[in-house]
């Protein structure tokens, strides 16, 4: 089953091909280019070198967040026209989840975490044990200092990857440390990865049924609601 | 400081772009294809995508092997040629330490393996001290036998990744683990850090005095010296 994945959940533009497991090709930018310009031409590169056409394709898998609010609709919108366009089941992915494919390494446990702005992330908790990633805890929204009570929580050494930037390597207790730079942002073949395992082929999805896992609401509708009140 | 880095030591074709141990950009394909055919395209997509040109770049980093003995002829052609008709400096790795690069996580010791033919493959050990890569044994050519007892002195627990697809996982030992499939060969990403780390502005260097390091020699040359004895 040939996979092609696409995730713009970060400001990394990474789109990849993975068959049954295997990841063929990987395309991954990260130049602070939007994606509204850079994730179609990327991903006709990446068709074009590999040979690859429609026909070949089984299954769309998009990185659904939380991250980027305007990363994650360009990256959905353009995975469900593609789905659409050519017939195919789309299958969305928790980006933290995808994250933790960049480190598949036992005994560690792994917090990938995305930038939920005004001093907070997003916040899951993943250990790898026999080949398989498993969910300590699901999204939270947290600020630095839940974040690590979390981690001091599991009793283990813990890595912290994705949009971590902002947090100060030095200021980490011993058990705790980030991730090399060049593995925090997500890659394709998580994405693609963790979608072949979730995908089930009997389940009947509607392509234009998905929505981005935002959890919190976008700085436009919180103005929206402070002015206006609820909806 | 900008580093163009190739990587096709093994069949996977690996190019890709760093600035200052930040990776802007990495393209690699698997599939198969010879990279006589795929490497000098792809590393086309890759600078025409990001917008990159000759002027922006100041060092080519190249994969040395061991590995494959044609593709690094073809790695290292490319790149000894791009540096040339660029006027850049050029810094060769070595292929386990840039693999060395896929899994920096502490605790665990890495035996990047390259094929050596013949049931023999190439074995270098390292470990991750402090966020620095340290080589534990340089490389080696080893049958399975050798390539374990190498791991077990080491007396921790050891994932093996390169070539490693000739190794049956099952039949390893408890404290040994093979990498996952994705993260087994060459990213371009170890190549431009390894890269960056050994170059030395002040060394002088002539771009054709590279060669491959190859350690074996081919099988062309073993069945020479049957025939014609040593030269």
């Amino acid at each position: 089953m040939l996979v092609l994945a696409i995730d713009t959940a970060t400001k990394a533009c990474a789109v990849g091909l993975c068959r049954d497991g295997q990841i063929l090709a990987e395309y991954k930018i990260n130049m602070g280019m939007t994606h509204s310009e850079g994730l179609m031409p990327q991903l006709e590169q990446l068709l074009t070198r590999t040979g690859t056409t429609k026909d070949d394709i089984d299954l769309i898998a998009v990185s659904m967040g939380p991250g980027s609010f305007t990363g994650l609709r360009i990256g959905l919108a353009t995975a469900e026209a593609i789905a659409y366009a050519w017939h195919k089941p789309l299958q969305g992915v928790a980006t933290p989840l995808a994250l933790a494919y960049n480190l598949p390494v036992e005994g560690i446990v792994l917090s990938p975490v995305l930038d939920a702005q005004k001093g907070n992330y997003y916040q899951a908790l993943y250990e790898w044990q026999n080949g398989e990633v498993k969910e300590l805890q699901s999204v939270q929204v947290v600020n630095k200092e839940q974040m690590l009570e979390n981690l001091a929580l599991q009793g283990k050494p813990a890595v912290i990857l994705g949009e971590c930037a902002k947090i100060d390597a030095a200021a980490l207790p011993d058990w705790c440390r980030l991730a090399p730079d060049y593995l925090r942002l997500p890659q394709a073949a998580g994405t693609a990865l963790a979608a072949l395992k979730a995908y089930d082929p009997n389940a009947e999805k509607e392509i234009f049924g998905l929505e981005p896992y935002y959890i919190r609401k976008s700085e436009a509708e919180e103005l929206w609601e402070q002015k206006y009140g609820k909806q």
